[in-house]
């Protein structure tokens, strides 16, 4: 599934009750289960083999149907999750995640630049290169796709056929299927803006995500698209993004999206089909944007917009509504 | 004039009726026609040797006064063009439009990178490069300009005498004049986020423009200009431009201008002299802004502003208005 | 102290009244007094070798406690200013306060890009490097610290030990201590925004600071930094920024703050400790910003923010009150 990040596992449950997890745990469940463990996914993505976790109250209609073997939570949550489900306690629910995803990930924690990067060599005959271009091991390109000059494309990286890729790119940990255009200056898969506060030294978040970049889609000049923690961030078919977006952790966005400059989209929302955005809008974080909603420059999301919506202002309201009260 | 798209006509108005365009048009008016077209150009630039088009009612101000010998237009707009310019008719104005600019300019249609580059040579003797800087051909520097490192020019881009351009840049469809700043991480004069949707795959806009920056003016770093469409994107005398900002396609800025940090101009909107921008406002497309005009930060700016405003908000109203209303 | 400018100093007071600088001075002072002067610092900087500017009424408080041996300002202002301080008047504080400061510091006034720099040399031998990475003179780099691919290090910046530098970043005029993130694309160190405006041709304000990156900090993809005019830019222990953030001349961010993506901070602004900025966020230029402030996504702060507070909307006000008003 993931060809960026090796796993370790699986482990025991057991095994991730080392000394700097066993104390945040709030009974013996983990120290006495030897069931194994293969990874960790959201509750919605958990499979019977994998360990989740269940961190705030607005996701207990997802935790009641997660398949997860076993789920790292509060003790005041454990009664929204499944009775088989076995409940790992903690107050820290985001650092014992992250500590257990670590043990399964460890290379995970921080972008390392990739330094077995190389000039192009005979692999890529048939790709026309820029000067300067780096290109790392078991990197996948299409035929008839162009790169540009001081491009890095690190370790493992797929991109499809008749593709454009501008000067000055970063790409890492991210899949481009075909006829995909990514301009100048773009950086994609780098690790999200995700850390546990600490008063003296942030814990840096796992991400063990990745991009996935769907056809015939463009990315516009500046713009930077990070990988999710735990799952991917995808930019859907024929979706066109102008220039200096960023586009956080997590995002999923639909197909045919026209998503206009400087827009930034925050962790983990959810964009549907046909969503056209202005320049400058924002979008909060863990968000649902319908399909077909329009979204005017300058806005600012912060709740969910059913389908077919047309909003504008901050925070963003009816479209009409926002253009009456101006008045 | 433009020297960086080459012009494939003159062709007959009947060559261009052509298998994909042909069923557009609503009339027999390009078939039978074998006048000489010699270029596409905006309604208010248009000779009559060119072929404009007429997509949007708001410009039937200017549509009535156009010179060109033919129109791309809808058949209910025909009542406000000249009677002697011939009527192209069509649903779909831009795609047909697009169509036959393709035709005149099969090169424009995407940033191709510049694979013709080189590193610097005898002919630049007196101008200092940093490292790994890339220049096209027929490049023209003049003396005493510096240039920093890894900064790629691309073919026919020309630069002014006592310029500055820092390190990381990259410069193409650009004419620069003297004593012009351009720091880090600047891209001028990709094409514009121009397009028209389609379903499964959106048809790319020709942008055949180019950027004119114009003497004493800087543009700060990460700063993105977009070429125009038809038309150039101007960048006016002794203007300053901070970090980030992001002009688009056939914005026209003036003279003496203060444009700060994270500021969004959208396509086609022409600013006066002496506007003044604060941090992270944003214009919306097609406005026009008078001369003196003061823009508050993180304004949204919405419709056009006479001369000598002061304005703020979102949308932006005038200045003292919107304090008035805060309290 | 300032490892980056070379100071030119002292000068008599009376060396200063040369042919470009006599004309702005409203009095003989400046001529007639042969006291050595050592720098040009702020008000609150400056010692009694130093000459100060006072340019706003808004600094009256700060002015009657300067130290500093002379100060250039407006007539009606030398009641604020302690009665031993020489007096300097003119109409044009800024204009003759960025000619004195040429004076001492001569190469400030623009970023000429560093010419000098050199592939890396065994100097570095226990330091990983990326390739096409270029490193000036006296550039100092603690052990354990990686750098990235055609990165630019420029003349006397220092970096501590177990640091992360990404691909593609520029790094001048900057100190960088222990355990800090830079990733893909940032830029730190160019002079600020800052300028006299002036009709044909704008006089840049020498910038004569540098930026202070306190240790465990990280700064997101294509952001950017700016290098005070007189003073120094600083950002905090353990503070996180996201991708695409412009942080302007002069400012001061506390410990660990949070500010997420394409937030935009003014010049000479200072933050407090355990701030957190919402992406998009705007704060005007010189406003004090209190300890463990929060500031909502999308706001615009145009006034001070006293501890503690919480704060949302454009202009931000509090944010229960903001929420309050949009039913």
């Amino acid at each position: 599934m993931n060809p960026f990040f090796n796993n370790h596992g699986p482990f025991k449950l057991s095994e991730f009750n080392n000394s700097k997890i066993s104390h945040l745990v709030q009974s013996d469940e983990l120290a006495r289960n030897d069931s194994l463990i293969y990874d960790v996914k959201n509750l919605n993505e958990a499979t019977s083999k994998d360990i989740t976790f269940f961190h705030s109250i607005k996701y207990k209609g997802i935790a009641i149907n997660t398949n997860a073997f076993a789920c790292i939570t509060k003790t005041e949550f454990f009664k929204f999750l499944p009775k088989d489900c076995i409940k790992i306690p903690t107050k820290i629910v985001l650092l014992l995640t992250a500590l257990i995803t670590s043990k399964l990930y460890p290379e995970s924690i921080i972008d390392n630049n990739c330094y077995d990067l190389s000039d192009i060599n005979s692999k890529f005959e048939n790709i026309l290169f820029g000067k300067n271009t780096l290109v790392g091991v078991n990197v996948n390109i299409g035929e008839n796709t162009k790169i540009g000059h001081n491009t890095i494309i690190e370790n493992n990286v797929t991109i499809g056929k008749d593709c454009y890729i501008g000067s000055n790119v970063i790409l890492r940990n991210t899949i481009i299927e075909e006829n995909v255009h990514i301009l100048d200056g773009v950086v994609i898969g780098k690790k999200g803006f995700g850390f546990i506060p600490n008063d003296d030294k942030n814990f840096r978040y796992p991400h063990i995500g990745y991009v996935h970049i769907k056809k015939n889609s463009e990315i516009g000049c500046g713009s930077t698209i990070d990988r999710g923690s735990l799952s991917v961030t995808i930019i859907g078919e024929n979706t066109f993004i102008d220039n200096q977006v960023h586009i956080a952790h997590n995002v999923k966005i639909g197909n045919n999206c026209i998503i206009a400059g400087q827009v930034g989209i925050a962790g983990s929302s959810i964009l549907g089909n046909n969503v056209k955005i202005g320049g400058q809008a924002g979008i909060s974080g863990h968000l649902k944007i319908g399909d077909n909603v329009e979204i005017g420059g300058g806005s600012g999301v912060i709740k969910n917009i059913p389908n077919n919506s047309k909003v504008m202002g901050y925070p963003a309201k009816n479209f009409r509504k926002f253009l009456r009260e101006q008045k």
